[in-house]
């Protein structure tokens, strides 16, 4: 009886301890628990030796189980409890003794399971399991990854004084074209018989006009930014595009923020290599292990501690060139062009600015020095060509007046009617950045669930 | 010449600073340059006084004018750049003794201007203007402290070892009626027919099956938990509710958190209490002048001092039938009944456990002390009722598996099939909680651009 409470109390302690915690905080003698999936199992002739993972990071702990104690049910990728001791193995790791391991689940290759132990699968078989894939080692990295990339977005624009705010989804702005919108309307048809005024088609009766999936929460942001002057929204956006390339989604997640006062494109290019560079040293900093493990190849990412190139657009015109003569900037650069512009300039990231005023949208700033050109700036990267887009927004009535697409925008324009300011914004393509740090070449394997043309699994 | 580039050296140090900055590190006689928006503004003899704020937190920086400097269109609500020397106010506080004052964008309230200085509006008036609502100081008291209650929630949630996941958006789940759901498909009709093949409704053409907007996250969130342990999701859902309730928003934005390995509803209970608890007091302690200025009226937070009380279903029944003796468990408890049970328990956040089976959906796990009632849980609290639901989830293959409400959910008895693990979870709407610490009656004024039936404006 008392054996079993002193049992129990030196376990008790240890029972919610993380496999990351155990490996720092606990030593050779201690008594734990600890709980996690099987990942790699070796046996020996009195032996069972098993790594355990949590999945919390990218630690395992080795534990030794006697022959005799070992459950039939133990494979990889059966979860498990294992209580102990810890101790020191051969090579100086701790590793815990276990005097009890338990199944939970078993996970039994012949009953469907698509991973095999010890054998490597490609990306896109993986892929197929969408559900299952956060228990394969390189995805849980590239999870572990994303929210790191998270969370230091959050940390370096609060460190600057940014402030986070939601832009909405549902939007009744068409976004102008800035690429192809899906449509919502409510599932439910009694619903849309209840709501629907005469003369309203399905989609427009829900919300009396029709609604669309916000492809950019800029002008929100911009409104926003008239009173908060320094925002950035972080979220999904959408295209309903027919495109199946490697660099695109349906759904995909963009970090944009805009900064009012801002009346030059050289702070606006600080404004964007600080931030880069700062969520990218903050990842190499804290988990230089699992971005080594989330890596499809060896990434140079030595331009942390470089400056990055700024290009006009006539010079990046003129490197083009160098790769294809007959360059067309009246189709603009190719994902090739890009790449090259980027190689040429030692593989940094690489801004080109001063862009002709027809390639970019109406918002954008002309320059002071060339009414021909806006203040545009495009980060082209190693991996994935352009990453982050951004322009100095125009901030005279008059001449937004001038070129306001649609009626639909007035309020827009009412910005700049009102205590106008000079702004400046940008956004950045959130898996691109991934694919870019990780060298990962399909943006599928960067998302936990990827959704583009003909896949919508789950 | 050598005095405008001393001019220039002074100023230009500071040229970028904020005004929190300014307030906390800079001290009188320091030159300084600032920006923003006026606010309010007192003429005297002499001089103009006004203060200026760049909405970045909710300080304030009075700013004292020679009445011969003063620009013609410096009103409230213009932008502007002042440029001066810091000098304690008679009270003490630092004030800035322009020396020159240069309006950026006048603010005319005959042009349109919909805020006049010195009156008082209410909150339907204002959230007419939502494009310009982010300039008054109510509102932008309350995007600070949603900014900081999201910035809490991932600090909070990191420090507890869990992992920021991204779950979709678009879903072809159609979530067994959690709720009504919104389709999606694409805008424009080229596309669909480019994508359309035989007997397809346009409904289905681009993704190959119908597809939703996310009621919840919670069943990809639970496929994850599989491999990472401590999960969450923070972002925003969506029901296409004919509703107009101060509690409902057609998007509205829900924390979920998904924890593996967790088999007993107290552990849910207390990583609820502990987070809601914990956002609060980073609330309080980082932001009490924002929170008090975003408050509608005086909140009673104590409760981040209390242990939060838990009442079983039954309790509850008991209590709300004290408050109408004709309760009908069969509707469930009202909002009145909620609002009744939190104050019967002394105004402190208080849980429900112990549901019966038949009110709660089919992946909630059965008591092991009662097979009529599931390990269920909702977190009621003062001013909004429910702010959290959640439970433990059903692991077992057999008794899910009987219940499964559609042959598209074979991949969520797949996690059960393989490594499964006992897993908890819950979701906070995220405005409600916002409504709870700040006491504003409406869902519609703690978001930037609230979406509800009829109403989906910019």
């Amino acid at each position: 009886m008392f054996k079993n409470f002193k049992m129990f109390r030196r376990y008790y302690n240890s029972s919610a301890k993380s496999i990351a915690n155990v490996l720092k905080n606990k030593e050779s003698g201690d008594f734990i628990s600890v709980q996690g999936w099987v990942k790699s199992m070796r046996k020996m002739k009195e032996n069972v030796f098993f790594d355990v993972s949590d999945g919390c990071s990218e630690k395992r702990l080795q534990i030794l189980l006697n022959n005799s104690l070992k459950p039939t049910d133990l494979t990889p990728g059966s979860s498990i409890i294992a209580k102990g001791k810890l101790s020191l193995s051969p090579k100086g790791d701790l590793e815990l003794n276990a005097e009890e391991v338990k199944v939970l689940g078993e996970c039994i290759v012949s009953e469907g399971y698509p991973f095999a132990p010890k054998k490597q699968y490609n990306a896109d078989y993986i892929r197929q399991y969408l559900h299952l894939r956060s228990r394969t080692n390189k995805f849980s990295s590239v999870l572990r990854i994303r929210d790191a990339a998270t969370f230091a977005v959050h940390e370096h624009l609060h460190e600057q004084g940014y402030i986070n705010v939601h832009t909405p989804i549902l939007t009744s702005n068409d976004c102008e074209g800035a690429g192809e919108v899906f449509t919502v309307f409510p599932d439910n048809k009694e619903t849309l018989k209840q709501m629907s005024k005469p003369n309203q088609s399905k989609e427009e009766a829900y919300f009396n006009s029709k609604v669309f999936l916000s492809v950019s929460g800029q002008l929100h942001l911009e409104a926003l930014s008239h009173g908060i002057s320094k925002v950035y929204t972080f979220g999904p956006t959408f295209r309903a595009e027919n495109s199946r390339s490697r660099l695109h989604l349906s759904e995909f997640y963009m970090l944009e923020t805009e900064t009012a006062f801002m009346s030059d494109i050289k702070q606006l290019t600080d404004h964007i290599e600080n931030m880069v560079v700062e969520m990218t040293k903050k990842i190499l900093n804290k988990y230089p292990e699992d971005l080594k493990k989330a890596q499809d190849i060896e990434v140079d990412l030595s331009w942390v501690n470089k400056k990055f190139p700024i290009l006009t657009y006539e010079e990046a015109v003129d490197i083009a060139k160098q790769r294809d003569v007959s360059f067309n900037s009246e189709e603009g650069f190719t994902k090739e062009d890009e790449m090259f512009i980027v190689k040429h300039c030692g593989n940094i990231p690489t801004f080109i600015i001063d862009w002709p005023k027809e390639k970019k949208p109406f918002y954008m700033k002309e320059c002071t020095h060339d009414s021909t050109k806006v203040d545009a700036l495009d980060l082209l990267a190693p991996n994935v060509g352009e990453v982050v887009g951004g322009s100095l927004r125009e901030n005279s009535y008059e001449k937004l007046k001038e070129n306001l697409p649609s009626e639909n925008l007035e309020w827009y324009l009412d910005l700049r009617k009102f205590g106008s300011v000079p702004t400046g914004g940008c956004g950045l393509g959130f898996e691109r950045y991934l694919q870019m740090i990780l060298g990962i070449s399909s943006i599928k394997d960067v998302i936990p669930f990827p959704r583009w043309p003909h896949n919508c699994n789950l």
